[in-house]
């Protein structure tokens, strides 16, 4: 499948350009990952280490009842319905990682296209359908329902056959599809990724050492991809004072001097444009600066400020603007600081930037954050999330509706994938990762001890 | 915990004795047991395994773009409710599987006491809360809500502050549960679980040559504990023939022959008496064989039979009847035996017994039963759940409401926790487990490859 995507060479880059307004370099690095992920799900189904593989010895002379043979492994939970999310229409759709993940876990995968990039979608299913016909998969591994209508992800979502279900976008449409799959018959796991406004505290040491270069660090994130990233930095917090004030001067500088880019449908364009509009008519709210006027499709960057009491009085304050725009909020003190971060919901990620003299503040605040969010930056930027064993992109509700997973990275695997065990089958019955033998040469854990290097 | 409840003594299996009628060594036992289960999450706790510590070291030269420093810890996912059920008035209820692991996940619990046993449960929240209090925990560790109102019980899981839930019980209560949770602002998780008739294959060769055995085995493990076992063989299903006809004959004998025991409560007597009625007077079913009569409190076991095309046109024959009463099915061939095997919904266990010669038969099964239920077992009863690393006690809804998971062993910490990324924090910010000195001597897989012995 990742040759398949990869020898589709610039006509698939060049239709991704033309659906959704994104610049082609960005692209090239987005095509880049997904086939990335692609391989390292297939080194990760090579190891076998997701099978987790666990065997508990007999102990016939067990007092006062002997010990059955207990031999655990994990297996696949089902068909997956994938929706496609409209902001990577490669890495996050048709073939993105959840699509990686489940069929890694070995489930065979229906992807609901997205239809703001249907060309996109298209191409890319094919050279999935082409992959799963010339590597001998069974014909049902992989299909691809392209089409506008919710009626039809709602259908899918209800399918009987369908065990779970994969879905990036907005908090509506994910919600939508959990009411649906807690309403089925037999409710089936959702994982939703849905909203973050993506907390970032700016401490007082790091504001006074360097407002400047946080500032661009800050709007180069902000108006990244035209801010269509659920990691986007949209909430900033910090004390209130002169070096609070220098680097919302110098972020201002920066959006105004920020080029508008096309947003990835007139509809995103709209609501993005309303939710600006919205918030900034709200008491205590002002506009500290906006970008360029925006061409057709465009839109511009937008810094607003406010005071901490005025979002712990109206938590929608905080509410995501999915786009280019972020509300500074002047606390004033750590203590208004600490009640801020308490009230938001789940998040996908919070941030801290901190010099040294910050540490102990900083200290005080990672706890509450391990519980808000399920990535801790320090001195970074949100936006990029590395596919690595270690990443966690998910978070408690609402960021997604499972804070119990990941949907970037290996860790996502285990969304699809139950537990079974097997006692007392003969060896002849047993899965080969659970066989005496081993021929899968696994490491494998037993009487609770990893045997890490399975003679070969 | 353990030793607090070891140390309430005979009282409390006495008390446990008058409000379940259960006898004395099963009492004991289950005592045991349940010291055992939270001696085990001690010790799971100690190893640092459910961490999952995971780094993938900054590469700070590497193009296009720097990898930062990544790290992962799994954390507890926050306080969680607790529903004792009725037929394990100490290893399912107070200080019971869910509680052991929830707390071993670092998670406050709250339990719900169950109203069929208040005194064994009130033993056991006092001793559980003298050991928060000796151990220094924090006030809130744990918490028992007794009462026998539903509306307590949705109450709690309806409760912003919590958020997970562990249950054992009915269906009906179950999904009662699964409907508030998922209806709440802020959806949380729920392990419930429910019901299931575990079915039994009898394959041709072992009727053949041990059906007198086989009959003793099933009956004992039938009525064991007057069949109150989520684990209960319900459903039996064998090719017809004189060996079944064999097999049923010498269980019809042994079920006479019971003796009946008190069942829980008087509601769960006189629904099991209206299972076992209504399922005696559907067409095609016939009864077998009952039980002596039963004393105040006391249901006769009961065996059923049918043909299995009466079970493929109506479903509901293969219901759960929690009490000591089986359905024993006749199919023609192989072929619907397999047909009757697909038509179940999801199990906790499903088991074949067979002979050397069976196993070609029994190949062609183990897949469907993988998908089916959650623990698979050869020539043994599915009574009797091992607290072991291997363990399964789960399986596809509606055996429980959350397939990707079990509520007896080790596994089950995992239900309460969710996983954290740490990205470029200073090392004095991170949590020991993370940290490059590894303080905890923890097993972390680092750049993907595992390091089992840290030097200490």
């Amino acid at each position: 499948m990742a040759e398949g995507i990869a020898d589709l060479g610039a006509p698939l880059v060049e239709r991704a350009m033309a659906e959704t307004g994104l610049p082609r370099a960005r692209l090239e690095g987005e095509r880049a990952r997904t086939v990335g992920q692609l391989r390292l799900f297939a080194d990760l189904v090579r190891s076998g280490a997701w099978i987790r593989a666990t065997i508990d010895l007999a102990q016939h002379k067990r007092q006062p009842l002997p010990r059955p043979d207990l031999r655990r492994r994990h297996v696949a939970i089902g068909p997956v319905a994938v929706f496609g999310a409209s902001n990577f229409p490669l890495a996050f759709s048709v073939a993105g990682g959840d699509t990686a993940a489940a069929l890694a876990a070995g489930c065979p995968v229906v992807v609901k296209g997205h239809p703001a990039h249907p060309g996109t979608g298209e191409l890319v299913a094919r050279a999935v359908r082409a992959a799963v016909a010339t590597g001998g998969l069974p014909e049902g591994t992989f299909s691809y329902l392209p089409g506008p209508s919710t009626d039809l992800g709602s259908a899918l979502v209800a399918d009987p056959r369908i065990k779970a279900v994969g879905f990036t976008g907005s908090r509506a449409g994910g919600l939508a599809l959990m009411r649906v799959a807690a309403g089925r018959p037999e409710p089936i796991p959702v994982y939703a990724e849905m909203s973050a406004v993506n907390p970032v505290v700016l401490l007082p040491g790091a504001l006074r050492a360097r407002s400047a270069s946080l500032a661009a660090g800050f709007v180069q994130s902000l108006t990244l991809g035209a801010g269509q990233f659920c990691t986007n930095p949209g909430l900033l917090i910090g004390i209130a004072g002169s070096d609070l004030d220098a680097f919302a001067e110098a972020a201002a500088a920066a959006i105004r001097e920020s080029v508008p880019h096309t947003m990835l449908t007139p509809d995103i364009r709209d609501r993005f444009a309303h939710a600006v509009a919205a918030l900034a008519a709200r008491p205590g709210v002002t506009v500290a600066a906006r970008g360029a006027a925006a061409g057709p499709g465009g839109a511009p960057a937008c810094l607003l400020r406010t005071e901490a009491r005025h979002v712990l009085a109206d938590p929608a304050l905080a509410d995501e603007m999915f786009g280019p725009a972020a509300l500074l909020v002047a606390a004033a003190d750590m203590a208004e600081v600490t009640r801020l971060l308490e009230s938001l919901g789940g998040q996908l990620t919070a941030t801290l930037h901190l010099d040294r003299a910050d540490e102990h503040l900083a200290a005080g605040l990672v706890p509450l954050l391990a519980r808000k969010a399920g990535r801790i930056l320090a001195n970074g930027w949100p936006t990029g999330v590395e596919v690595a064993p270690a990443m966690v992109h998910g978070g408690p509700f609402p960021a997604t509706s499972d804070g119990r997973s990941s949907s970037v990275g290996t860790l996502a695997i285990e969304r699809f994938l139950r537990p079974v065990c097997y006692q007392d089958l003969p060896d002849a019955l047993l899965p080969p990762p659970l066989r005496p033998d081993n021929p899968w040469h696994l490491a494998r854990r037993i009487d609770g001890v990893l045997d890490p290097q399975p003679g070969r």
